[in-house]
């Protein structure tokens, strides 16, 4: 079996204007849809960040993966992502544009050889993982403090197609404490989510306590409750902010930069520190354990390598006892899907998964949109991913990246549209 | 597909009057053999450490196998191997039957099921490993000391059907760094192997320092060589023997006991200290990497929970910067077979891997023994291990087991044999 065909299709789907300590969402979430496609004709599929520069990566490579055994993984692996790259280490910032490129290119090839291995034996991606030790993925309700609008065409707008529940809640602001709770309650209400997860690091440090406070009375004491200022805190703030959430919070992500400042707050706090930001590569692993800087590693297999390799992440959480939980960014379902199947095959990933899904509205896949049941979503049981690339939205929202003008994510930028002179300050409080 | 038969069968096999600081081989070496066959009539076969004890663990976990899918390897993991003991720690003792026995069970069925998969699917196990990045694997001369004999129902006879080469010198008394010699020369005119490892701490470490110097003399400057005393040196005696090794070692394998005094040995050495003894869960990991006991672990797919784990193993220790070798027993063809698929997909285990498989004239696979190349065995590429059990032999070797009398691995017992009231002491110099 020999990978004799390679495509890479950047794509632009509709984002509403939610906010990050990194600034605001462009009115498009930018992402890239690999396939492969072997000599006896199976095609499989990925999907992985967007932009110029991920393509271009992904281009590069092309002559590497063409003619190859979509098996021969390891030597893929060590081609795209040789070890001296692999411990290089990563920026502490998670952007996508900003990571290291050589895992998520390698990564991006591997979730779609393994969706043609799937397809060519019968099996759904998590049996070639390890086989699946639950049948459906618990996900959380990611909450953003969110100017008005719907994003994709209709920017600020509200989109007039969408009057009611959560179609319309997803439009509506959000930049208080009580709209938080507002739109965490019609998110929960449409999709059943049991885990709540405050996208933070936007409003004064108290208001985003209260809303945490408020989530709380409104979700009462078994809804587990996140918060991710995304480094915008000093250690002080974290600290002080900490201590108001001691018995709040399930787990207290990135409040402050850097592995040193992590470890610090670490000693002073009972509530247990997660990162997606001062540990995103294996390189980062062995400074943040013998530091003690993170008790929970939220991972991502867009960026960690692909599938196999964040199973071995799980391993070593489980050998370094780290607890494992999982990031997201903004995407469709195509990643959901490795997502899930990911989630399926690893015993100790025990919390809720973070996932932008329910902020788009346009879908990739064949049917449309997966479907959450109680907030969790069936692992799939076709062979490979268990979705099929619809190649009409595929054609149309490579249109939509044409015709959108954005090359990569760049939230400073957006932000500095509503709010001139807007910079990322780290810690901004 | 589903496990509707379950096989296991303990045997035994010649083993020659080897040496170690645990004592003396018995005339016998201990392997049980599982075969798994699915509904489909597809057999999977794993060998692994031998002995009453071991069958019992295999035998108690008989219900948990019958019915399962063979893919569904993290879920019988989590059953047969979880997590509470996969974290007990293990002893610091490489005996068989002294090792927790959960990932010694589990990775007995794992490499079965990969057997399974991969006869089903029509792919070596190493593709369901990541692929080979190694056509094929060096393996090292297994150097030792030893009495007159040929083992098996010959004891310290010589069999008379083994009259010249290999076959002869295998039986030939030695007990000197010169017969040591003798015998290297002997191995590797046969194997043709590349690097040498001496099984020490049985004659007194000045006679196996000479050993080296002598071997390196006759091998000359570019022939790897590894020293193995097994915990019976102090940590004055392997600091002052190390002085006089460096320079003429690739490593130094567990010259003292305890993860302390490896550490404290590895501070005052410039040879990399390899380890079978102080690491061998994944349990003893945190310890052994953060006081640096060791810089090269060799693993082995038999105790680390199989071949899956053993790439995570080896995943491990390319992220901590770990050297990679690979740990032997007595053994036959199908440990050799995984044992070499294991080697072929993992990219770090540059060191030759150490066999006793030149010491055995038995074998239990159809074909009867593989064949090493210039020291390496050329990688399968049948499906599966790509070899076959050999019923007969089976059958009879499993007669063997039971008229030989040895229920369980005691080297020391044997010695006390021609050497009354010998006792293993650590560290005995």
């Amino acid at each position: 079996m020999k990978i004799v065909d390679y495509r890479v299709t950047p794509i632009a789907f509709g984002d509403p204007p939610l906010r990050a300590a990194f600034g605001l969402h462009a009115p498009y979430a930018l992402r890239t849809i690999v396939e492969l496609t072997t000599d006896d004709g199976i095609t499989g599929v990925s999907e992985t960040h967007g932009g110029t520069a991920v393509v271009a990566d992904l281009e590069a490579i092309r002559e590497l993966v063409i003619g190859r055994d979509p098996f021969q993984l390891a030597e893929l692996e060590a081609l795209i992502w040789p070890s001296g790259e692999r411990f290089a280490p990563a920026t502490a910032t998670p952007w996508e544009g900003k990571l290291s490129s050589a895992p998520r290119t390698f990564g991006a090839i591997e979730v779609a050889c393994l969706d043609i291995i799937g397809k060519a034996i019968g099996r759904p991606v998590c049996d070639l993982l390890g086989g699946r030790v639950r049948d459906s993925v618990p996900f959380s309700a990611y909450l953003f403090y969110k100017h008005k609008g719907a994003g994709g065409p209709f920017g600020f707008e509200l989109d007039p197609t969408a009057t009611s529940g959560w179609p319309a809640a997803r439009q509506a602001e959000a930049l208080t404490p009580e709209a938080l709770v507002a739109q965490a309650q019609a998110m929960c209400a449409e999709y059943g989510f049991k885990s709540l997860k405050l996208k933070a690091g936007v409003l004064p440090p108290d208001q985003e306590v209260q809303t945490i406070r408020l989530l709380r009375e409104a979700f009462g004491p078994d809804t587990p409750l996140r918060i991710d200022p995304n480094a915008n805190w000093s250690l002080e703030t974290a600290l002080r902010c900490g201590r108001e959430l001691e018995g709040l919070l399930e787990y207290y992500e990135d409040p402050v930069a850097g592995r040193g400042p992590m470890a610090e707050l670490a000693k002073q706090l009972s509530i247990p520190l997660a990162t997606n930001m001062c540990c995103v590569s294996f390189a980062e692993l062995p400074e943040s354990i013998s530091l003690g800087s993170v008790q929970i590693i939220l991972g991502d297999h867009h960026f960690w390598g692909g599938l196999r390799p964040s199973v071995e992440l799980a391993r070593i959480c489980r050998i370094w006892n780290i607890g494992l939980s999982m990031h997201s960014n903004s995407h469709l379902g195509i990643s959901l899907a490795a997502m899930t199947h990911l989630a399926a095959a690893v015993p100790n990933l025990t919390y809720a998964c973070d996932t932008h899904y329910p902020w788009q509205s346009e879908e990739i896949i064949v049917g449309g949109k997966l479907r959450f049941e109680d907030g969790s979503l069936p692992v799939p049981t076709a062979p490979g991913l268990g979705v099929e690339l619809d190649r009409d939205q595929l054609a149309r929202m490579h249109e939509q990246f044409l015709a959108c003008g954005l090359t990569h994510r760049d939230d400073e930028a957006e932000m500095q549209k509503i709010e001139p002179g807007w910079k990322r300050v780290v810690p901004r409080w």
